[in-house]
């Protein structure tokens, strides 16, 4: 009997990535394309055409699961289950992204993309062994996904754990952060657009005494910190572009520790703040991954990350 | 046949209560006991003594839920499962809730006082209709307790979401806050002896025109904006001492209104903040009616709340 295929979509507000493969780690090479996102039309016609090309290789499709960028319909009860909500991305505002694919005939799953990094870094990266973990992004935004045993947070919408108002630091000045909705909530303060715009640099090309460092792993540690008191994770994991160096996670974790001031058994429970406070483990392939694992596919049992 | 009985315990800083009946709307007057929480060995002992006093009335024990004050294990993996945490209450950290009534040979469910008050509000109290809920008391300290799809949240510990650190209002002044180990968060500037420490009397007492309302309101409002931005519950319900009066809900909606800014679909999806943010419906009877579902008895099937 043939091993089912299962098909995974990361939609970006810059690129959809497709994928189809057995499982998370065994993708297969010949099928995947990477699809600039310009108008649904286009975009969404290509990645039609993509699970065409990955029906016509002969298996059945038993699953297609997509990591969407948001706002997007998650409540499967909803007669917009799986639509765009109110989108700045020009041309996206309710366009389903799952329509075009009702012809394939399988199970559609989907999630927000950082809901599927949560449980690809739960299920196979950072998060191994432990039972609920939040996956923060710092990148163009900042966003986070929540996986408690295996079900991603989601409710009224999804998490925006991006638009938290943080404390602001004494040293960070009059900055009046960038985010449209909210000027200095965290997103407007710490994401990688704030940074530049507080200081005309990006933080890959700070030096190690940068002040920028402390400030911004200050306000992701609020962050760090709002989300054990929250929702009690027991791991939390960043990724991002911002974070790609690895400069801020030691200010981040120091933050968190110093807010938190021993209130929470981080020590006793969860191995110290180095622990509980870690980076991101599947790099770019956690938004494909947790995709996969939205639509069926099993993850390697006991396997390494497959980064 | 019998119908099975089920037994529910609040156990609180102050007081334990007791309580057995058939369902949340079906106890048993005469089944009722409040103890004063003093020592362990007195408190658990007279606990012990009320379920011999239940089993005395000659119906099977089904289960046992009860509602702790925290911090408490709640992890069932764990060796500690429902034991008290380092706890400032003398005697009572390290002391087992369960072990005591092990000899009922029943199952024996525990949460949070507010995990179980967050349960009952959601099943048959301000939640009806909504599967995602928040519970907030704002009494001598501020706790939190949520419920997604029947599950409340938990994982390294429990939500502790009072201590969360909100921006500060400059109109509160050099106000240093009361919480012993965080100074001026949440608990620290808005619980019940905070307010009283900064104005010199209790809510209760305030004219509509007292300024520490919308200061206050402001405070739990940026709680209500956090709660939707991390966990995008469904509805955000307010109980507690500091609430009763009814004053401070509506500057918390306005504070959560403004600081949302239009971003969440709050209007669209959850009929506006008015609904959004609401009363507690069961008033002191929350925390029990949780502990009886918790105990796995059957919630009367589309009752009205029972309080």
């Amino acid at each position: 009997m043939s091993r089912p295929l299962y098909g995974a979509i990361e939609a970006g507000g810059t690129k959809f990535v497709c994928a189809a493969g057995y499982g998370p780690g065994e993708l297969i090479a010949s099928l995947r394309a990477e699809i600039p996102t310009s108008t649904p039309e286009l975009t969404l016609g290509a990645v039609g055409a993509f699970f065409e090309r990955v029906r016509a290789h002969g298996r059945p499709l038993a699953g297609i699961g997509i990591g969407a960028f948001g706002p997007v319909d998650l409540d499967p009860r909803s007669r917009d289950w799986g639509r765009m909500l109110a989108t700045p991305k020009p041309g996206w505002s309710r366009v389903s992204l799952i329509e075009p694919l009702a012809r394939f005939n399988c199970p559609i799953a989907i999630d927000t993309d950082v809901n599927a990094a949560a449980r690809a870094e739960a299920c196979l990266g950072a998060g191994l062994g432990v039972s609920s973990l939040a996956y923060v992004t710092v990148g163009t935004g900042i966003g986070g996904g929540v996986v408690i045993d295996g079900r991603a947070v989601k409710g009224l919408l999804h998490p925006e754990m991006g638009h938290i108002l943080v404390r602001r630091d004494a040293r960070d000045g009059d900055f009046g952060g960038t985010c449209p909705f909210h000027a200095d909530c965290l997103e407007g303060l710490a994401s990688g657009p704030a940074l530049v715009a507080r200081w005309k640099s990006p933080v890959e090309s700070w030096p190690e005494t940068h002040p920028g460092l402390e400030i911004a792993g200050g306000y992701l540690g609020q962050l760090a910190a709002t989300i054990a008191l929250m929702l009690s994770c027991e791991r939390i994991v960043f990724g991002g572009g911002v974070m790609s160096s690895g400069r801020l996670l030691p200010f981040i974790r120091a933050a968190a520790a110093r807010q938190l001031n021993g209130y929470l058994p981080i020590e006793a429970r969860a191995g110290g703040f180095e622990r509980y406070i870690a980076a991101a483990a599947l790099g770019s392939l956690a938004g494909l991954t947790g995709a996969m694992l939205l639509a069926g596919a099993p993850p390697p049992a006991g396997a390494p990350p497959p980064a």
